[in-house]
């Protein structure tokens, strides 16, 4: 194992432009940090590239030896995105995802799209509600957070080394792939009289989830299939939106389990 | 409308305390901050005792005139919570609840325990979604964030102007509370072989969300009547503490609007 004693050393420099986006992006590298997400992320099978941990750790997940190097606690402070480190960060390749494979096996089954999302706490709830849910796969509306970011990564607790994400450009692209993939565009909106409970949500749905501020765009809400809304008491006007997408994710979850029983009642609102 | 512009006024100083805890246990206060906030206060009836208004925005809400001063823009951004701030900032007295009231109304109808949270986004997203779920009063156990912390009143988006909460310094308080209540104190967790869905959520169920990192403590769930779980895919341990908590609120809902066609079903895990 090396030891880094230097603030112009490449790796610390990568790992400082790894907090941009821009980095992360042309580089197609991201930030790990933590012990737990670490040690995740070798069972997982995600690609570490290089592990740096603070001189007091020195806890090294077996197998990544070769790439691990030793920081003072100055320079690892610097590079450290949170308060309270537990003394280890790593560089990790952004998964490839080919949407030729996902087509072919068919079996993404259920998948969220996150339409122009903003709070990276939301955007990491919801990638580790739809790998608790069984969602397969997520799809990122250009406009929307980096699903790369530290804190997205942090809320999304490990969930992003195994759900697959993949990236649109515009809408037309989003629809021809659900269409190809052979699945439902389910949108939640004002403008429906189904609860979201009285629809199908078992097999075969996109769900879509929209903006903070100003929800689903109208233009995707037009293209929905499925068009739903959840009650709600009083004045209250919205639900968060990790909140709105967990409702609906554990929908699936619920009416999968209950599937041999369950109410086929209709015109009951 | 009166004018401040010395960073020395008392109203000033008022401000910069309110940002601790200590402050708003020992005063009674809290702040808000934007417009909408605002006028959903003073809609809800929320005590507004004072309102700051940068120089540039001038909105004050119709009948708060006798109550609202006017900032500069640096002494408005010294007292701002955010950093995109719309300009408005409120100091509110914090609601008054009588535990006698609510247990003689017998109204509370289902409630949430929130058991020693961390995440004031969590403790503030419960809120907003225990409101939009009808539930009616949200205890807080000794050992929990600050429920007025200027974090939390964000993320309950108003709702913690319509919710009631009551404060419980022990679990022998809050079991005597519940019982008295009349409610099933509701608990998640490993030890149980029933899911969420197969049971009873519909009336009398004061559910406990537990810490972020520890979950419900297990002398509570020692003491709960119904103890139950959430499925989860693959290798996935937990949810976050707010999506959890909506997803059984949810329940709830849902139950109470499939009542008249449930499938009483049983032993089908």
């Amino acid at each position: 194992m090396r030891e880094i004693t230097s603030k112009d050393n490449k790796i610390v420099k990568l790992c400082e432009q790894l907090a941009a986006r821009k980095y992360r992006d042309r580089l197609g590298l991201y930030l790990i940090e933590g012990e737990n997400l670490l040690e995740e992320a070798v069972q997982e099978g995600a690609a570490v590239e290089t592990v740096l941990i603070r001189r007091d750790c020195r806890k090294i997940p077996p197998g990544l030896e070769d790439r691990t190097y030793i920081l003072g606690d100055g320079l690892f402070r610097k590079l450290s995105l949170t308060d309270t480190s537990q003394g280890s960060l790593a560089i990790v390749k952004k998964p490839e995802v080919s949407r030729k494979a996902l087509l072919e096996q068919g079996a993404a089954g259920n998948f969220v799209v996150l339409d122009r999302l903003q709070d990276p706490g939301n955007i990491g709830t919801i990638i580790r509600t739809a790998d608790a849910a069984g969602y397969g796969l997520v799809a990122v509306m250009k406009g929307t957070a980096d699903v790369f970011s530290p804190k997205v990564v942090r809320a999304a607790a490990g969930s992003l080394f195994r759900v697959p994400v993949v990236f649109m450009n515009d809408y037309d692209e989003l629809v021809t792939f659900v269409r190809a993939a052979g699945v439902k565009l389910a949108a939640t909106c004002f403008d429906t009289d189904r609860y979201y409970y009285e629809e199908d949500l078992r097999e075969n749905v996109a769900l879509i989830i929209g903006n903070e501020g100003n929800g689903i765009s109208p233009e995707l809400i037009g293209r929905a299939d499925i068009k739903i809304k959840i009650p709600m008491a009083g004045s209250i006007e919205s639900l968060n939106a990790a909140v709105a997408a967990a409702v609906l994710m554990y929908e699936t979850v619920r009416q999968r389990a209950r599937q041999g029983e369950m109410c086929h009642t209709s015109g009951n609102h």
